[in-house]
């Protein structure tokens, strides 16, 4: 199987459907150094009460103690949903190479705030399983609203 | 002693006092509700080797741990140093009812970013104990200089 972004996307889907399990919002994220995983992280702002807790800062923090360092020049973020501006911040301080996102997210994503721009200088690539990432989503919210 | 915004930045600023003496970037933060501070944090990225571990977020999930809720809509948030993007991200999700700032970062506050519009409903205070907030920051980086 090649290694290529969408294998990278599926495994951050399999996070975010572990969030769904969990009943949490289902977004899921890793992080990905010469080809491999070595950090997995998802949503856990309802389980951990804390609104800091996201896919990404997840991922960012396992990527850093993985690694023992804690900037990730060499990694590319892989993420289902467009980063927050909380999320896009901390990506910019680790200074993550490559940004690869699924689903856009037109009211809370950091577009919204940086007319687009993603606030480093990291490579930002997006759309990848963007259906699929953003059904997961849209399931969650409409069971919500049953 | 009156309980008045130099009050309670001065708190923040012996927070900011401790990153100093531990070789962090000075910078502390306090969360407070009912005139009480119910948490308190200051910079610890290079302690924990984690980008994401600045006063303000130590103090929110200090704060969301204290009061068993992950929302702080009645709280203010004092921080020495305008907060960057990925703490403007938190607090607004944190729902932080007033920040209040001493120095501003005009290289790395969220302003830059976000033609100096806060990303939430919060009302905002700045330059409380500027000068101090400043100084301690200017003598942390001219001292590694040398």
């Amino acid at each position: 199987m090649e290694l290529n972004d969408e294998y990278f996307m599926r495994i951050a889907l399999n996070e975010a459907e572990d969030a769904y399990t969990e009943g949490e919002i289902p977004v899921g994220a890793v992080v990905v150094l010469d080809d491999k995983v070595i950090a997995k992280g998802h949503n856990l702002t309802e389980t951990l009460h804390d609104v800091t807790a996201h896919a990404e800062m997840m991922a960012i923090t396992g990527a850093a103690n993985s690694l023992g360092a804690k900037y990730l020049q060499d990694c590319t973020l892989y993420v289902t949903l467009e980063p927050c501006l909380m999320c896009a911040g901390a990506i910019a301080h680790a200074q993550v190479k490559t940004l690869v996102f699924g689903a856009s997210d037109p009211k809370r994503g950091y577009s919204v705030y940086t007319d687009g721009k993603f606030p480093s200088k990291a490579e930002v690539r997006k759309g990848v399983l963007e259906d699929e990432c953003a059904e997961l989503l849209r399931k969650f919210f409409a069971e919500r609203r049953k």
